[in-house]
């Protein structure tokens, strides 16, 4: 009895240690993301200072003070950028990219050399700090999801030295995988669309047991975030989402569900033409001669030259001040989900703020400035994830598919402005929701929008457009991160085929030889032999040429013996001999 | 090249054949889970007429007119409960119960008969509308996850005329695991926490493949809910949530999390004590000779004892006035997460408005009613599990966790009144998730609880709860549904051990037999013919009994063939004949 109790009091303390361990994962996670928030602000602060001189003196526009700003703006960028690639080229080349295809390979039982150390730890961290800081328009997701993952591995190997548990394979992989729901649920705080968003980029098949422990871990680092964002940074004051939206439930009326529909079909195509171009962006830079020349032979380089034309295009007081190269990139998320529209000037509650005023419609034509938003980021994120640099994929898709929205949405209410009042900022979520689904063929990223923006109303359109989206690009394109494990040559598990229609329209005629070789009573030595040349094994014996009945089957190997018995070597020599 | 296109088209009519398939089950189920809301309502309505006569003639209290109210409301509760007993058991007596531990064995493929038939489904449909009208502490999502499936099932037979893809059992498991996720979304139109819950409660592992095609169908099906809701059913207006909240993103302060993660382990325990009430329940019924001798002779005069207690108990004029007879069971959700406080007064904007008031207020001691509320429902929901028609889990232990947490938020709301301004609609709110998230071992429901009500401010206590009251109630007890299996009988699949952990606890000696039987080179035969009859398989050879160094070991086998050449039958007679 006593054994018994001691038996159950030791499995207790094993289960209580296995979930410290998923709470410390996720609690050290959240510091890291935290400090990481902090770097980037702190970064991005010291450029808004340098820039704000030519504001300062620059009542009278001199030439100079521009130029002063100008230079500041873009030094400080291409500084950046280029000790990030620097900082990763030496300390660890593999915190390069997003981390995201690199775990899905890992996951599924390959192993990569150096992907899980603690120095790609270190080279991730400030690498991703110092890209972010330079204001290129990267996310922090993928990184966070490798970032997380190194930390579980590191835990795991240090948990082993008082715990053998730890040292098994099947042990450390169900961290990692509960490390990439931490990754994901760090970076917006958002648990749950984390642990999904995670599952869905990672794996095929998973149990149930695993989402648990992802879940319990995405928690806890959710948990610890808000209550960081909430005490320690003090740029926010409540434990609410991220994004906190302000739409009442009757924003959006079910006559406009169509119009949801739309737009999941309309960023489907989109998010396709973008997988498709980065696909061609990334193979233009590896085949092309003089890309080759220059980029491959000095790594740096590319970098610089790409810094340097984002710096210039953005900085404010030139072409960014059409773009909004002002405000922080991410921030703008917080224009397009506004309750409120640029344009439509009908209704009163609808017109925007002063501050958002400030940021986009003193310029001109808004709709303009909106496509030329879209059309820049488009091609300039793409770039991005090209730079040697951590870079993450889906902040970008997810400003970029706001973008689209609310364009989509502003163009609505215009066209229905008589008729019906209409919310571009509900518009603007659904597109970033449909348009970052249909880039990572995920559609837990619903889920993650309402985390995101702490709000349900929108759950129908929501939905609606993802699934859409989602299933266009699902047809046309493989997901960003599938086209990133190929271009990278990562051994690739292709997906499970979609099960019972591809096997019920695959024919025999699909996969059958044509024109058929056969052999008859009738057929001469040197049609056989031709036939044996021809590579098939095995060769159908049919009754005649015209009836084409089959009677049996003949291997290549059979024929060759008689063939070589008949008017091979040996029985040519007999017959030469026998003549002679 | 014609050929390619030919077969790209076939591919894409597959599988847009395979997507329609889906949308047309979660509309079907909607369409179904509307028409049972229907008739559940006018079932209710026609009580409320019965029971009002009461209140219309009664201005002069007579006996009499409260003895007719008392009969007529007995009478309909009674003759519901016994007809829908009646439908059930010469119908198909497939469909009573939740269906949620059935489809569970289903999917994990063990075939159980009549389980998916057309008869099952009326018996089910119509069994389960009877019993709700009722008025029984109820809830629909198990019978409507076995709705759904048995739809999903005939809809595959039905489909597998025109394609054979449908004959195919890997896509009749993947149109089950679907359907079941129908089956959750449709009863809150929770699309998401659907998903999660039916894969938590239904499998062990899952594909992705199947989880988006879960989360299609379920889309479609709430989608649908909604917009009939809308439209049809005049009694809600808007496609908002079930059980719309109007929290504040300020509610609870940070402080407070500390008493949620107290609330969370509470309903842990309570949640494996209503596990365990209900097993103990369940087998008194089977094993008690004189339930045996009453209720298992004649199945109806359970159902028509317990109605009748229960109607007893409930009728709004009697016991029922301090039970909140008066509305419908469920309804109640609405007082318990209503953002406002039953007893504290010292704040305006927290006193609970007049409809609220009426329900509970005007009662007296609200604290004892609370109470008293959670004690009786606590006892009748478990009771009413055990009546012989279909009946959910979900719902009663949903409302019951409700109740708990006004209760708990009611109690530290008024400690701490003079400190901290508590509301206790929180509580309500995260004890539901954590009772039923306790009872079911599922942390999905802590999603669906955001879409129930349509709000996430409150995801940091939800979470914490739900986790803490999962992990306790998950290491005392196994869920309700596993419960269920067992009781039944049904083919029991164990959970997947907590792998490393249990296989690093167990060590030798907990399996081991102990003392060793051994043998050496001096045991005697007897002693190896005692050995031989303890069915050991195996016995090791030891170089002496002292020192006991294991030189080999010998088989029963071997033991007892030598055995039987030295001292067996055959030596023994020619011994005896050479004796002789």
């Amino acid at each position: 009895e006593m054994n018994r109790i001691k038996h159950k009091l030791i499995s207790l303390s094993y289960l209580l240690s296995d979930w410290m361990f998923l709470a410390l994962l996720g609690v050290a996670v959240a510091f890291i993301s935290i400090l990481v928030d902090m770097m980037v602000f702190s970064f991005q602060e010291i450029q808004r200072k340098t820039v704000s001189i030519y504001n300062i003196y620059g009542s009278d526009q001199s030439y100079l003070l521009w130029g002063c700003g100008l230079l500041g703006w873009c030094g400080y960028m291409i500084g950046l950028v280029a000790a990030s690639a620097c900082f990763v080229h030496y300390v660890a080349p593999q915190a390069i990219g997003s981390g995201i295809p690199e775990m899905k390979t890992i996951i599924r039982g390959v192993i990569l050399v150096d992907y899980l150390t603690l120095k790609t730890l270190v080279s991730k961290i400030f690498g991703v700090a110092m890209a972010l800081g330079s204001g290129v328009p990267i996310g922090k997701m993928g990184p966070f999801v490798h970032i997380a993952s190194v930390v579980a591995n590191q835990m795991c190997l240090l948990a082993a030295k008082f715990d053998s548990a730890y040292r098994e394979e099947s042990r450390r992989m169900e961290c990692l995988a509960a490390a990439c729901a931490v990754g994901v649920a760090c970076t917006f705080s958002s648990p749950v669309g984390g642990v999904l968003f995670s599952i869905e980029v990672t794996t095929m098949y998973f149990s149930v047991r695993s989402y648990w422990r992802g879940f319990f871990a995405a928690c806890c680092g959710a948990t610890t975030i808000r209550l960081l964002r909430a005490y320690v940074v003090e740029t926010e004051v409540t434990v609410s989402a991220f994004y906190q939206t302000s739409f009442r439930p009757d924003a959006f009326s079910v006559d406009e569900l169509p119009l949801f529909a739309l737009l999941g079909l309309l960023c489907g195509i989109l998010g396709a033409g973008y997988i498709s171009l980065y696909r061609c962006v990334v193979l233009f830079l590896r085949n092309n001669q003089y890309a080759k020349m220059v980029f491959q032979r000095h790594w740096i380089v590319y970098p610089i030259v790409i810094s340097c034309i984002f710096s210039v295009v953005s900085y404010p007081h030139g072409l960014g001040m059409f773009s909004t190269g002002r405000i922080k990139f991410g921030t703008n998320l917080r224009d397009f989900f506004a309750n409120c529209s640029f344009i439509v000037t009908s209704s009163d509650d609808l017109v925007c703020g002063a501050e958002i005023y400030s940021h986009w419609l003193n310029r001109g034509n808004i709709l303009l400035l909106l496509f030329l938003f879209v059309l820049v980021h488009f091609i300039f994120s793409i770039i991005s994830f090209t730079l040697p640099v951590p870079s993450g994929v889906f902040l970008p898709v997810f400003v970029l598919g706001a973008a689209i929205g609310r364009f989509y949405g502003e163009i609505i209410g215009l066209a229905l402005e008589d008729i019906h009042i209409i919310h571009p900022g509900i518009y603007a979520i659904v597109g970033a929701a449909a348009f970052s689904a249909s880039v990572t063929h995920t559609v837990s990223v619903s889920v993650m929008i309402f985390e995101i923006t702490g709000q349900l109303h929108f759950i129908l359109p929501v939905m609606i457009s993802v699934m859409l989206s989602n299933a266009v690009c699902a047809y046309l394109q493989p997901s960003f991160f599938d086209t990133i494990i190929k271009i990278k040559h990562l051994p690739f598990l292709p997906d499970i085929p979609p099960s019972n229609n591809l096997v019920h329209t695959t024919y025999a005629e699909h996969i059958m030889v044509t024109p058929v070789k056969f052999i008859t009573k009738i057929t001469t030595y040197n049609e056989i032999r031709e036939a044996v040349q021809t590579g098939l094994r095995l060769f159908p014996v049919v009754d005649s040429k015209n009836s084409q009945m089959l009677i049996g089957t003949v291997s290549r190997r059979y024929l060759t013996v008689l063939l070589n018995g008949k008017i091979g070597d040996h029985p040519r020599k007999v017959e030469a001999e026998k003549r002679v």
